[in-house]
């Protein structure tokens, strides 16, 4: 039987639009994370709310919803959670508050919104996305950032929201040790390592084949004169383009900077046609080779997905349509 | 005649060191720049403080400076000139105050810095530098960066000394046209488009190979909430490795961090051999596509230079070793 052509075409489309993937892959830091560190009753924790975070984000995608809206509503879980480095539950600065930071990325617009340096915004990634979207500019700092959120409505959170007491002895601890570190050229003991964990992250591609990125961070335990780590740069912590792949990355962010890590493997991608998961290692290797260390996820078109890292452990987590979904936390488990 | 081994090889050192091309290239800003609005006097005041800071930055080479020290010794003359948008002069954002940026790279190590937000730092390049140099991070932001400044016994100048009678009037006249522009995807008028004028910037190879590359800026005219541009960016405004090329880029921030041109352009000569200038063609271009526009300057390490921009003109001047020096602003003026 000979199909009329548009009949033909018609059921083209809906075969490649059921076969098409779409998911997520979500990130809630890298760094020295061990089992021996790790009591069972808080590994459980962590293990749920990453699942919560990534079954947010998926419904979003299952009913038809955007890649942009997806990364929101997983990240907006683990900034409302105080397991991890974003938004309650944030590390502290040297002057003993909480500063946020976010950046997010729409791979179909290349539009791009980022904050840094807020204190009172509940979740900073909703912020950085008003940016992108309410505003002629891509990145907002400090209070003129909060002065554009009260413009929009927002709440402004008193900035003891955020605070919780492990973050606080985390903080007594690194002062203590202050000054023993003095150049971006000297590594950093094992203790200093830990300070710069638990950046959250997620990217996602939507049925409609749009990939998006979005990253959400306290920055470092002890940050002082303003410090602004890759989470709010674009191109370095978030970077989403349909044309390649949406990366969140998590880790020291300075090194992260100067590689540019999320532009740089789109960039093989683009430029020498690297697959996903090669392009991935091939930055973290960069940073390695710098003396620095933390993790990627990421995520292309056709729906591969790349969580690597080149520290310990990173808690990490993702569902794409017609595979099981994957909740990891150790290096010696699964990186789908 | 045949040479014992290593008086060959030295010889051979010798001839490539004697060979081996130096040389800056600095630009004072894309936009529309056309003669019509410049007069005669204005535009000959353009080329003298050009070539004063080409020449500053030469000298350096010449007698066997560092790239680094060659982009701070260009910089700091068109900072400290009222002509420019960066240092002295700079536009003044909307709480009627100048606001400044700026960012620098060293090809050799990768290694970066950037300040954004700074009200009382003279030479801003001097204290992304000093970040880069002697702090553990590379990005500081607001009053954080200022404290650091303090720290290094940085004078601190009143806000008054960077502002000019003819930005106050820039200012005056964008606010009689806010509201106007709402959103990045409307491209701006002729008027908006000019508010992005004049950040300086320089990229630099010195006598051992080592290439690198700064960008200072006051940002937009009436910049508001803490808006933050490509300028102290990066891998957009600004980003030097040996391995490809030193870039500093200037027009409409929020269109290059959305690309990451100076990452994009090093990535193009990494990973598919593009040459410089075809490079740099390639990520205007893109700029264009999303609707946005500027400049950009770029040097590799064999001593070739690009100097493009998709605006009528561009202040932009190069000097490389056994050539003779170039001097432009308009875009019918060559672009060697």
């Amino acid at each position: 039987m000979k199909l009329p052509f548009f009949l033909l075409a018609l059921t083209t489309i809906a075969a490649s639009a059921a076969t098409r993937p779409y998911g997520l892959v979500i990130h809630g830091g890298a760094g020295v994370i061990e089992r021996a560190a790790l009591s069972p009753e808080r590994e459980a924790e962590y293990r749920a709310r990453l699942a919560d975070a990534l079954n947010a984000g998926y419904a979003v995608l299952e009913s038809g919803g955007t890649s942009l809206d997806a990364v929101t509503a997983a990240i907006n879980i683990m900034e409302d959670s105080p397991l991890f480095n974003a938004g309650k539950g944030a590390v502290f600065n040297a002057d003993g508050i909480c500063e946020l930071d976010a950046s997010i990325m729409d791979g179909r617009t290349q539009a791009a919104g980022a904050v840094a340096g807020v204190h009172h915004i509940k979740n900073p990634i909703n912020l950085a996305r008003d940016v992108m979207l309410k505003s002629a500019h891509v990145m907002m700092v400090g209070d003129g950032a909060e002065k554009f959120a009260r413009s929009l409505g927002y709440e402004m959170m008193p900035n003891e929201y955020f605070q919780t007491d492990w973050r606080r002895q985390q903080l007594k601890k690194a002062q203590e040790k202050d000054g023993k570190e003095r150049t971006a050229a000297q590594p950093g003991d094992y203790f200093t390592r830990t300070l710069r964990w638990g950046t959250v992250g997620c990217v996602a591609l939507d049925k409609t084949g749009n990939l998006a990125a979005g990253t959400s961070t306290g920055g470092m335990t002890n940050k002082k004169f303003g410090r602004v780590g890759d989470a709010p740069i674009i191109g370095a912590g978030t970077y989403a383009s349909n044309a390649t792949c949406a990366v969140s990355a998590t880790g020291w962010g300075e090194f992260f900077i100067r590689v540019g890590v999320a532009r740089d493997i789109a960039a093989q991608m683009e430029y020498r046609g690297t697959p996903l998961r090669a392009a991935v290692a091939a930055s973290l290797a960069k940073v390695a080779r710098l003396g620095g260390d933390g993790g990627v996820i990421a995520l292309d078109a056709q729906g591969n997905v790349a969580m690597e890292f080149n520290t310990p452990g990173m808690y990490r987590a993702a569902k794409l349509s017609g595979q099981p979904a994957v909740i990891a936390i150790y290096g010696d488990e699964a990186k789908p």
